[in-house]
């Protein structure tokens, strides 16, 4: 298995991702290779930085940079040779596996599009994020933010998609699919919610569960939440916010670590014809080694493929 | 000043409004009164129970009781003689200053709109709630419900009523107005984010400062935090649910506690001509109580009759 790790994408990037990925090829098994996109010469000097001596990670040159505030289809026009470019170019011939990046996620999202493509039938590609349960485990979030404006359709499709991804990825036989609303019943919600909720109600292809509100979000609801990327945005990142504010109070439990978003270090984009995660602007070494033990058991589990095959 | 409560409203209802308009009689200014609707027989053998001998709670009648599941137009219309029938009536005749009920909130909100009426020039009137901040103080949320679908035009609206609200209840000279949004940029989040945004900034009558994210929520980043009732009900009953889940966890904090809905207790209507104020279904005594002292604060304030002006 080759994965490939974009190390010149991130707020701390090239150092914090050349740290990761030494800190992940000690631990992750042989038959897998990492492969970091970017400056030849910055990342063996990194790589010597950080005692790396093994064999499991390649080099990929790639001479130009797409800068977090770039405009993403410009930036990806502009800059083929960019670290983005390249990682999608291997991506799309087979080279590697995965490929993932805490760099622009507008770019990552747009690159996607263009070279690997979404999944014939797929609306449109959406994040998926992880959200911890209190029991336990951790539930997929569908969209948290590639989608701000969704149609009922859409929404039905993220539950389709999720139920997938959390049944190949994480092994849940049947995966119930809940949508987040404002009230239990079905009539409840936005006018999308409630065309929403009738599509995914007589979906044959999920385990539907019917609506949760916000106050279930870490409380075993569903495996699969089901939202439009405005809310899920919106949400999710109140979500990750609250170990930072347990912290600040000095209050610590394992549980509220799970919401760091270090803990899983990726969101990986669904729908589309490949395994493409992308991490936190911010991700610190330990967020990047999180995030490629996602992108091996996405890439073991196939997930993409069965996508593809449920939805044609 | 006359505050009437619904005796009748919410889960544990009347025995637990009864019991915290006792707590609240203790503590209370002797000029406030504090007006309980419904049952007077059972009432007047709860105010025994609670040992209650005080003059500032006094009895209105109301035969019927609209229940929790009820639908709240229908249910109005078919019980005027109902606990929230007979409210808003004294509301309406300004035979009280403020009417408070732990019941059906669809019927508070119809009740609302059909006595004392939307403030003129209002297109919707919402529900406000209180968001605790880290740095002391509470934020001021408008939606948090009664419109699950927005315009525009509404979330500046929103903005506006909130700003005023923020300004004449708890004293703050400018209030900073933030929009929830999916990124800090002007161009981020959906198509009616977007508008609203513009919206926003060229209004006069606010002090805007820009997007806010679901990690800012309890961050001090706004006074008044604009957001549709889907969003910002979901946002806040997750904001919510952390005081149940730090209690569960085991871990405790003076700031958690504030997200616990007890603290505050009620959430207006704003909007609408008069003080109205609805809260949670499994309103505890102490829920009561507190929400109690939200009226009285509401009532001096005068805030909608500034709304009023500013709109008009």
């Amino acid at each position: 298995m080759r994965i490939a790790v974009d190390a010149m994408g991130g707020d701390f990037a090239p150092d914090a991702i050349v740290e990761g990925v030494v800190m992940a090829a000690k631990e992750l098994p042989s038959d897998v290779t990492i492969v970091l996109v970017g400056k030849q010469r910055v990342i063996e000097d990194l790589l010597r930085k950080y005692n790396y001596a093994g064999s499991s990670v390649e080099i990929v040159h790639a001479e130009d940079v797409v800068e977090m505030g770039e405009h993403p289809t410009k930036a990806l026009s502009q800059k083929p040779n960019s670290s983005i470019g390249v990682g999608f170019k291997l991506l799309r011939d087979k080279l590697v596996d995965a490929f993932c990046s805490a760099g622009n996620t507008g770019a990552m999202h747009v690159g996607a599009l263009f070279s690997i493509k979404a999944i014939e039938g797929v609306m449109r590609p959406a994040i998926a994020g992880f959200v911890p349960q209190l029991s336990g485990g951790f539930a997929v979030i569908v969209d948290i933010g590639a989608n701000a404006d969704c149609k009922p359709e859409m929404l039905l499709q993220f539950g389709e998609i999720g139920s997938i991804y959390a049944q190949y990825t994480f092994g849940i036989a049947k995966p119930r699919v809940a949508l987040m609303n404002i009230g239990e019943e079905e009539q409840k919600g936005s006018l999308i919610a409630q065309a929403a909720y009738q599509l995914l109600k007589d979906s044959r292809k999920i385990n539907f569960v019917g609506n949760m509100e916000g106050g279930d979000f870490f409380r075993d609801k569903a495996d699969v939440i089901v939202t439009d990327g405005f809310t899920g945005n919106i949400l999710f990142k109140m979500g990750e916010s609250i170990y930072e504010m347990t912290k600040e109070l000095g209050l610590s439990h394992e549980f509220t670590d799970k919401t760091n978003y270090e803990s899983v270090g990726g969101s990986p984009i669904v729908g589309v014809n490949g395994n493409v995660i992308i991490a936190h602007g911010i991700s610190s070494p330990l967020a990047i080694k999180n995030m490629l033990s996602l992108a091996k058991k996405q890439v073991e589990s196939n997930a993409y493929t069965k996508i593809a095959q449920a939805l044609s």
